[in-house]
């Protein structure tokens, strides 16, 4: 079974822990066993959301996950990119793993989305999708079905090239 | 069957989300059939975070589910209050009910918890669980936990949450 991975940054957009459900179980639809990373603080958000673990099965600490982590591991990265830390994470993450990665960039302000992107694009050739989103999630719900769905996963082998 | 409704308001804060998410679960398991009556962005936000809809089965927009409502038609109201606007909704709705209800209370800033506390207790004798929260939600849970458990509800099992 392939196997993904979603970083989870700190939790300061409402859309964040509603989005990482949604991308869990969207990916675990794909044919994906998904292992979400996050911070302490998004940890507890997603408990909450998900009591009974309906979506979400297998939670770890990013730092953890990234102490032992190898190329390989993971044969998906989808990282949530809204904040410095987050881009930081992703990039790591992108570098070690070598795999096909999507960056999902969000933020209510219009130019830290744009330094966001531009970080990621100078950093990676990750696929990104990317949206304004603080209390709609429909924009960057658009963005990622439309990034998923296009990968063709978990099928194709093949990396899209951005540039 | 007894009917409980959940009044949720605009999504500033990270947690409503989930604790909205984790208060119906809990109120389905004490034997409620729960409905949940908010803004159209909180529920675009309910519809992301529980895409199969295993939590969450009944929505309505709250204007509408105000318009029609009349006593007798919820035997518990739980009202997320964190803003101006939800303070009146959640007073007007435990009004019109008559019946049991709990406002929960949250805000990172400690005067307007407080602010929104008083305005409950001057308008209601309404039970109130109360928490500076935003981006932690188990201060908040805690509470809501601890009001839930001692009201004097239709039993079915008790779950152990762990947090």
């Amino acid at each position: 079974m392939k196997k993904a991975i979603i970083l989870l940054g700190c939790p300061e957009s409402p859309s964040q822990t509603p989005l990482a459900v949604y991308a869990t179980n969207k990916l675990t639809g794909m044919g994906y066993k998904v292992t979400v990373a996050s911070t302490p603080s998004a940890k507890k958000l997603l408990e909450v959301s998900d009591p009974e673990e309906y979506y979400v099965k297998n939670k770890t600490d990013i730092e953890s996950c990234l102490d032992g982590l190898d190329q390989g591991d993971y044969d998906f990265l989808l990282g949530f990119v809204h904040k410095d830390a987050a881009v930081s994470y992703f990039v790591t993450f992108y570098h070690i793993l070598n795999t096909k990665s999507l960056a999902l960039v969000f933020h209510r302000d219009p130019e830290k989305l744009e330094y966001f992107e531009n970080t990621v694009k100078e950093n990676t050739e990750a696929e990104i999708a990317s949206a304004r989103a603080y209390h709609n999630p429909t924009p960057l719900k658009v963005r990622l079905d439309r990034a998923l769905d296009k990968q063709d996963m978990p099928k194709k082998e093949d990396k899209v090239e951005d540039s």
